[in-house]
């Protein structure tokens, strides 16, 4: 699933009892928001942090959502999710997404972001900020 | 509980999957959402809506909340939020609760909040506005 | 959007405050919320209550997402989330989805779901109930 | 605040952009969550997990919550919350809060809880783990 050469992260992820629903495992609304917590960490680890695009006035705003549930999980339960920059391009971006719990796969999955401003209207990403992500995106393969 | 004489609103909740934990009950945390949308409700029917406070730069941060939850409820289960205005001060306000399902009390409770503006600093709510929200707060002793 | 015939339900959802986050909008993980809500109601409106399904030892775990965001929304908006069933097969459903804001496209999106017992494993839907739904999904047409 | 010899944890949580709100800060809702999330973690280092309190059929429902927000936090913050048993009796707990981001007070808060079983109805918590919860709940003390 995850591409050859990929840059990722991996965050762990344990569930909380207010993430289950009556069907006693984790509601498939939280997956977005596990998904969102591990973008932030791969803009930071691989990038730059959010809060410094924020600062620039720039702020990727979800256009597309795109999840495969695999397996449930359950309170308590250590989710591993994994990222990573699937492409970008002028004013917008993809994230991949796969949760792993154990050996187990939960979750596989894609985001598509535009790049706007704080009112909310398009922005392009500076080109310098795109070529930089580019080659953080497949640093692996570079390196290889 | 309601205090006699306050002027109050009540707003039906329908309890969705999503609010639910895997005790099969609505999680505690879901009843402060319901608070608020209630809250909402009464400034729009008994003084000017939030969105106009919003406008004149003014927000309720809530300082603090004290909740007695005397009944759980599932999904689907129709809740009755009732809430009135406790009390205005000078920057300050306090709103009471009670949800009941049928005939059930459900929960009881307070939030205080305290006026600020968009920064988030301290501001006072207009002696106009005070003055009115005090009269409708307890309008239905005045009618009486 | 809305394929020709299909029996929908449409339910308004007022934007509460909690639903938005500091980009000044409706966070996106809270349009699964809003779906959910409306597939229960299409349930109930035109086939047979959820807590009916559940009573029978069915629920209808979501094994995919796939949503559009067109338009952001702000507290306070009305939301009309219309739904329909888009097929049925013998352990799985689909069903779609148009959010709009008054005239404004907000998302489009569909779900899919997997027919499972309370311990998670897939059951299937019984043959006279997945006539029923497939009747019901296109009445619409049938009525013409 | 914190009690004098009460046997705590600090568990640190980064504040997500899902958990803002439109006034650019902590939606007031989730620091139940946050208090949740570290209750557990209490009863793991201190007692036994939550998972084996609900394998031998007992949850403890919240019946009432305090708390006092003394400081707005905002994306990206680190909060540290911290937590200890303030006291049990035959079917009942409460745990205290304190959240701080580094060295500003951010939160103090209380939860009451009532044992219940599965179907939700009160069970005394057996003697032995009374006993042992206020051994734990003391430990710092005792050792000093």
């Amino acid at each position: 699933m995850i591409p050859d050469g990929a840059t990722t992260i991996t965050h762990p992820h344990r569930v909380g009892f207010h993430e289950t629903d009556a069907m006693g495992i984790v509601h498939h609304s939280n997956h977005l928001k596990f998904c969102e917590n591990a973008r932030v960490i791969w803009l930071e680890t691989h990038d730059k942090s959010y809060s410094e695009w924020m600062e620039m006035g720039l702020h990727f705003a979800v256009t597309r959502v795109e999840l495969d549930y695999r397996w449930s999980t359950r309170f308590d339960d250590i989710l591993d999710v994994t990222t990573w920059l699937e492409w970008v391009r002028g004013a917008s971006l993809a994230m991949g997404y796969e949760i792993k719990c154990q050996d187990q796969l939960v979750m596989t999955g894609r985001t598509e972001h535009v790049s706007v401003n704080s009112e909310g209207r398009i922005r392009r990403i500076p080109k310098e900020d795109r070529d930089r992500m580019r080659k953080s995106a497949l640093s692996a393969v570079k390196a290889w």
